[in-house]
């Protein structure tokens, strides 16, 4: 166990905005010395699909799961005001104009800056998510890996 | 107090997805070694009610909240892709060809391991929720026993 | 860096009942002598709006977000059984039947109990919130005051 401080962070969430959130939070605490890890589950495992299909062989629920999912962090919606896509619209709008990072650009950062990415394996199991459809260079684990990382560090965010 | 790791949960969220978030991190916790207690406020409430209904006097608007709600872990819905309910009996499809615990299943589970399950009693007064309708073997308490578990741990999340 | 205590919330959420949670943690832990710290940010910033409009020069963007978020904790709704605003107004109805805190008593509380209230200033920008429209008494800042913040202590919350 390393003496550096841990911020540890569940992102749960599926949508554009709260997803920022979290990678500007883990962003901003690497760049002071965290060893950071984000434990992607659920509809937070979107944000780390890549965007052009792969084709794989699936189940007709995962197909449709699949299918109505975001591919990707650019996809995703908002938590609130999202009106068919409006509001994500407006939201990178003004994003541009302040020179704000998009969603895929703080992923990116995330990797270049090694905060520890993984996906849920137990959540990607019942959406029917594959490795190849994900990011590389992302880790693979569950819930065990997670206690672990949590039970070091006092920073500790459920997002 | 002792020397073992706490991990401290609120549940706030009445979606089945959170709540399977909430059990799951709860319950890998409590095989850690943790002593874990899950704090049920607002709409996380609804995880600790009984399936039947129990014949309670009650003022009008609390009976509207009582019918309103999902009375018990296996009548609550998705945060995302809920769909009128679809999207539940696609989850739980695909829950049970991969084995998987159900929420039901999860809370069980959670009150064999010990994991305190404390019921917050300012917002069951709010909803108008009684004990007679939640689960046996809860506690009752309020914002000041929550920061006393709270304040003694590292894991401390809100869900 | 003192040795009192620390609670460092990161109130993300825009939603009437999310935000009752925070400020009822935040004023708990007040009460029992932590250092509190509440970091709004996105729609978490609604709670601090003042509720009379303030005229401003904003672009086109910023006026339409300005108009259709609410104005101040008194306006928002529930992030469940909002019902076009039903939800906010039975919840209402029985919080003072139980003389329980209104969302602007609460923030009054916590302003009076010191608890340090942030405006995150980046998505202030994003939002074309103006420090003008925000409570009095409010700090600004960004994630690396957060950061500094959340790791001194082990309450952290994301609401």
């Amino acid at each position: 166990m390393s003496d550096k401080k841990k911020t540890t962070i569940v992102l749960f969430s599926g949508d554009y905005d709260k997803a920022m959130a979290a990678y500007i939070i883990a962003n901003g605490a690497a760049a002071y010395d965290h060893e950071v890890t984000i434990f992607h589950t659920f509809w937070g495992l979107n944000a780390l699909r890549k965007e052009n299909q792969i084709p794989l062989k699936k189940g007709f629920l995962e197909k449709m799961f699949g299918k109505m999912m975001p591919r990707g962090a650019d996809k995703m919606g908002l938590s609130k005001m999202n009106y068919l896509g409006m509001g994500p619209k407006m939201i990178k709008h003004v994003m541009k104009k302040h020179n704000a990072m998009t969603l895929p650009q703080l992923v990116e950062m995330a990797q270049e800056q090694n905060v520890k990415m993984i996906a849920c394996t137990m959540t990607m199991d019942l959406l029917g998510l594959q490795q190849e459809e994900l990011l590389d260079g992302i880790d693979y684990a569950g819930v065990a890996a997670y206690i672990g990382d949590a039970e070091q560090g006092n920073v500790n965010l459920f997002i």
